[in-house]
């Protein structure tokens, strides 16, 4: 049992006052870990878009004062009553979205919806009782997505962290706890390309070459990446893409500009960008007869996808995908253990490093839309 | 060798001269069989849906002469150069779409769309040589699907003829040679419930009950029939239907009924109307996390399937299916099987009985909405 076990701790964590203005360090108290959940100490974290915008809060009901943050690599510090699967001093990833084992969800093979622990972005305290664990002088400071990794202590449901192999080095595989395993997941668990086969990736951001690197990682013999920026096509070779497609560059839809690449459409498609539009192309440019197109881009809230009905009925299917079908605790072990037998390849996607200090340099970088994963050392 | 191997013969067959007009009983010519084809002896045939609405020809550009029919069975009397798979004295079933083995679809384990012979409703002739094999005084009666079965004898491609079992009896095995197929298929093949599963079926005609009958041969616990007739309800229920919901008693979506129906949606959907609001509530029926939607029916030229994306990243599924997915001459035979070993019931579909003479009842009954298949005995 770790000395801070059952105590408060006081430490740094980078706290977001008001929408848009940048984090500020503080030192914040994290209680100790209540009924079925974990005290982490946080090694490394990185930022995701979501993040941003939820901090952005444009449109949004905000919540804060607020501790942003959910890709991360962390230890067990401390559990909390009823916790069984982790104990002080496990690796694990932190995650957005929960497994409590227990659900419909949780209990059907196909499903990774957590009835209990699917994300919710509204919500700013634990489910056990409605608080928040993190405070400054007595001033609640709200949770983001049960995770809130620009701290380094937190606090999270058991259902949400994943316990990985101890040898995998968590400033690197912590970039598995969202948008990569998002990607990745898509076209390995839900487009299932076989060997030789033609992928197009909608997409060409961290969330998209992820899911490159999975139709790479099936052996696709092409993989064509639509994107509207031609800035990202240098970078997306590194991730397998074989083919660039700018629909700027053509008069058409880009939906017939693929299928005549592709002698009548590609055998699967992944849509990353979340723009409607671009998912109807993502479902109309697979083959008839045997085409599988995945949405993973989260759409706006007025949007409508529409095709002709004989487009299904032609034999396509589609499907959509909620963190690339895994489930938190079952599967992500296994994400991390195809990274430690090389067969995926992180490296490439962390482009930046910085120390938690200069946290906000993360932010910067990502609105201005360089690289793909920025990784925060919480210890500098 | 039958006697008449490499003959013209002439027989009887029910000949729509006009559009909508009864059939005419009159004596044809039918050709020897080109290169890959063969002439077969048409014993039961029953009437689809699919006839009467070409025959009616509402819209469409007319092709007439014509000789309608394409739900079959028979026994081929002799074949053309180039077929080895079938001899004469083979019991057959005749379909309206076709396998030529050759193609990137019949090579592909997931596809059925041939790309020789898919379905094609315009064509009146055969692809040889472009002409009819069906003449009257010189005159040449158009093909229809290819099977024009309301022939005592008919000339068909090789790809479009399933060989099957010889002790099947072709008076009731004849109805899978379409709709029965295609019902059974798009549950067994495409939606695929396990048991104790939800299935809802939309549309309580032929296809939809043979839909209901691949669901209760999955083993599903419940299945929903939703149809906007009352009187199809007594009937489903020798299909295993257990529940029967009726759009029009209530006044909300039925997507929404269904959905509190079964704790938040169905297991599997299989839409048999074609009606494109029927399409989208049979998607937005299906449960969020594992559902899967089925489209089976014909959408007219215009319609728009149109749904909110969320529902799709919630991973949902929506695929359509074309003959059940099944390969006409690889998996018919099997699905004869089916009904040898007692799995599936035919029987129950087959609601009249009636002599060649009296074809033209077969489409009064189907006009009238009564009963699922008349089966039209060509030697009576």
């Amino acid at each position: 049992m770790s000395s801070t076990a059952g105590q408060v701790i006081r430490c740094k964590a980078a706290v977001a006052w008001e929408a848009g203005k940048p984090l500020v360090m503080e030192e914040v108290e994290v209680a100790p870990p209540q009924k079925m959940e974990v005290r982490l100490k946080i090694l490394f974290t990185s930022l995701c878009h979501t993040d941003v915008y939820f901090w952005e809060a444009k449109g949004q009901t905000p919540l804060f004062p607020r501790i942003f943050g959910h890709e991360a690599g962390g230890i067990v510090e401390s559990i909390g009553e009823g916790v069984t699967d982790l104990q002080p001093g496990d690796h694990v990833l932190p995650v957005f979205t929960g497994e409590c084992k227990e659900c419909r969800h949780c209990k059907s093979t196909e499903s990774n919806m957590c009835d209990l622990l699917r994300i919710n972005t509204d919500r700013g305290v634990m489910i056990e009782d409605g608080k928040t664990r993190f405070s400054k002088n007595g001033q609640p400071i709200y949770h983001f997505l049960g995770t809130s990794t620009f701290s380094e202590y937190t606090v999270v449901h058991v259902g949400c962290v994943a316990k990985i192999n101890p040898d995998a080095p968590l400033e690197k595989v912590c970039v598995l706890s969202c948008g990569i395993s998002t990607g990745l997941g898509a076209t390995l668990n839900v487009a299932r390309p076989t060997k030789g086969s033609t992928v197009a990736i909608f997409g060409l951001g961290a969330v998209g070459l992820a899911a490159a690197e999975g139709a790479r990682i099936s052996g696709a013999s092409r993989i064509i990446g639509v994107d509207l920026n031609p800035n990202r096509f240098k970078d997306a070779k590194k991730f397998g893409v074989t083919e660039f497609v700018n629909p700027k560059d053509h008069d058409k839809p880009i939906q017939e500009v693929l299928a005549e690449m592709t002698d009548g459409g590609v055998d699967r498609s992944v849509e990353c960008t979340g723009n409607v539009n671009a998912m109807i192309s993502a479902f109309e440019c697979v083959h008839d007869g045997w085409g599988v197109a995945v949405l993973v881009g989260v759409p706006n809230k007025d949007d409508a996808f529409k095709t002709h009905p004989v487009n299904l009925l032609n034999e396509r299917t589609l499907k959509g995908t909620f963190f690339g079908n895994y489930k938190p605790r079952s599967d992500i072990p296994s994400v991390v253990e195809k990274y430690m037998n090389k067969e995926l390849e992180l490296d490439k996607f962390i482009t930046h490093q910085i120390g938690f200090s200069e946290i906000n340099k993360a932010f910067d970088l990502m609105l201005q839309g360089e690289g793909l994963r920025c990784i925060i050392n919480m210890e500098t």
